[in-house]
């Protein structure tokens, strides 16, 4: 069941019927040893009490044994209750487990404002601790969906100098995501032996250039996590610049992977903008720049109607807050530019545009200027489904 | 026919054929003297072609005679020969009404980066200039519409120490409108005698208090503008402070209005949520986490909806970039206090606040803590219609 988990790690799920019945809404993952942790938060003010929790078991030691995650209640809003409620569910699994609390890495997602269903939980905590081994990535993935319309989770084998690791990310996210941390759960596991400074560092530029790089709707959700587990089951020693360069380059594109799911799973998503911004003065107005224009409504419906309006983008950059020279901008949409140095050009191949709207995968290049910064995001387009989802979450 | 605009002002409008036929989409209004001039403008980057000759004119005197406005082209992001064609259309009306160029204000709406069609114009000014006198203000209202589902107008008069002066308000606009200036083309005329600098004054501070609190979607376009021209032609001298502040306090009120039009007809709004943050540190903390809210794509479809889904207002305020102490927050929706000093209450008045989420004007209220810091937004919600009317502008 489990073949695709790095070597130590079991996956066990259990319907506890925190919203439908019988459907996986736990998920519990388990190391048989400690194992090096690495982990990005939502930057939001209000931070769900798991959040709090892991951020307190990151600062404290930087190892963990255990991922405990529920769908149906986000346990965010809920004050000093919502923290005791989510430590009495790590205390549940560690005494039927043997592990103690402070291995143990809650993650919630759900209503915001919902306290965590107490009495649900002890009745499912020790079946979710019985079916430890009987789920593979798939399986951990499906507990913790929430709206999402397929489970997003992706495996790899690598080979180092000292034989073969594995990692494997498991997701969920559709909706609530922005590029400002990690925009959803994440879980990413390997069994390679890396130590834990180089591992949290690789791991944080890695999230920077994909999760952090996504946006469907520019909320920011109060729970917003991605942890990272290394527990060296593979006996692999990772050290060499190679070996680390090698994992690092492995966990970017894999994270990529997933992130890139995220996105086409963007809550009634049918379209994924690739927008690129090059020439800024500084990588910080490229990225104000590709997220004007990734969370602008215009921009986002009008490619979901496959309409050529260009002019929406270029008013979004108008907008950003960026400093650049208006007369230095040029927009190249699928392929086609459409403005140059502030002006419209090649007014005649409108139809040839509207044709390559029709793709599912709009790619939208930004110039301006001659400067070094630049930025990518993907966003997802905003049509009638993400209004049907998100008008009516909680029915 | 005109009844309704202040003395010494005429309206005009034609159909020049620019989108539709037989529909006015340029309109004209003169002053048979000078008026005393103040204007705000988009803070948009890329400023379309009227825009930045409206500033020049702004800056060069502070009076003016006319206000020439068209739909179906922004003449947004169109370069020097869109300044070109701009000025073309200046001196088109100042040849057939003996006008000076620089006494005429331009205002353009319509799709971003398309030029004027300046052969429309040449057939259409001298029966726009014919047709002055023969329009009141919704004549000319209907002539700058775009996808607007109504024309927004209002007329007031009051009593000075010297008399009675009229004040007349013109808007239009239902999309790409955020408050971070004018929001969409406005027009207001008064035939008071007020002094360039009081006049100036008070239409900052009532723009401030009115348009730039307003928010359909968060885009701010390229050519936003609102005008305020005060030509005297009463008679009635408005100076002393007692009357300065009547003018102001009417002006606020008849913007207040029109704004208020606006969000209605926001492009396919059905509610308008009413914005009210208090206790913040400053008035721009309060501001961040008014537009946080009055933005979030996930606020307005709950709204939408009818979803008494209060996390998400409260994830909004979390992300705002505000500074606050997030266990002093409360949140009050449709009069139900719902979050209190960072934790839920009246979990059992879910009902009431479901049947209360029916109206039209939905009031969120908003505490940070005990700060002098206040700020009010009106914004709309975001549906199905918006979506539909967004994805296909421009068929």
């Amino acid at each position: 069941m489990q073949d695709d988990l790095p070597k130590g790690f079991k996956a066990g799920a259990a319907a506890a019927g925190f919203k439908a019945q019988n459907r996986d809404d736990l998920g519990l993952i388990v190391s048989d040893r400690p194992a090096a942790l690495a982990g990005m938060f939502t930057q939001n003010v209000f931070k769900a009490a798991p959040v709090l929790v892991c951020q307190e078991i990151l600062a404290q030691g930087g190892t963990a044994r255990a991922v405990l995650a529920n769908s149906g209640q986000a346990n965010a809003c809920t004050g000093e209750e919502g923290l005791a409620n989510c430590r009495a569910t790590q205390a549940m699994v560690a005494g039927l487990t043997g592990l103690r609390v402070e291995e143990i890495l809650p993650l919630s997602t759900g209503v915001v404002g919902a306290h965590l269903k107490m009495d649900l939980w002890l009745d499912a905590v020790p079946l979710l601790v019985k079916s430890l081994g009987s789920r593979d990535a798939e399986g951990f993935t499906r507990a913790f969906m929430t709206t999402d319309a397929f489970p997003k989770f992706s495996s790899r084998e690598l080979q180092m100098e000292g034989g073969a690791v594995r990692l494997t990310v498991m997701a969920k996210g559709a909706g609530m995501i922005c590029p400002n941390m990690a925009t959803m759960l994440c879980v990413a596991l390997t069994d390679a032996d890396v130590e834990r400074g180089p591992w949290q560092a690789m791991f944080h530029r890695a999230v920077e250039q994909t999760f952090n790089r996504v946006s469907v709707d520019g909320d920011t959700s109060t729970n917003d996590t991605i942890l990272g587990l290394a527990n060296g089951a593979s006996g692999v020693a990772v050290r060499s610049a190679r070996d680390l360069a090698q994992l690092e380059e492995a966990l970017t594109a894999i994270l990529g992977t997933v992130s890139h799911m995220l996105v086409m799973d963007g809550e009634g998503a049918s379209k994924v903008i690739h927008i690129t911004v090059t020439g800024a003065a500084s990588e910080a107005d490229a990225a104000l720049v590709a997220r004007s224009v990734g969370h602008s409504q215009l921009v986002k419906t009008a490619i979901y109607g496959g309409d050529a309006n260009w002019g929406r983008i270029v008013t979004a950059v108008g907008y950003s807050g960026a400093s650049f020279d208006p007369t230095q901008v040029g927009l190249t949409l699928c392929g086609v530019e459409r403005f140059r140095q502030g002006r419209p050009v090649n007014d005649d191949k409108e139809d040839l545009l509207a044709e390559r709207l029709k793709a599912k995968d709009i790619p939208v290049e930004i110039s301006l200027g001659d400067g070094p910064g630049s930025y990518t995001l993907q966003a997802s387009d905003l049509g009638h489904e993400y209004v049907t989802l998100n008008s009516d979450y909680r029915s």
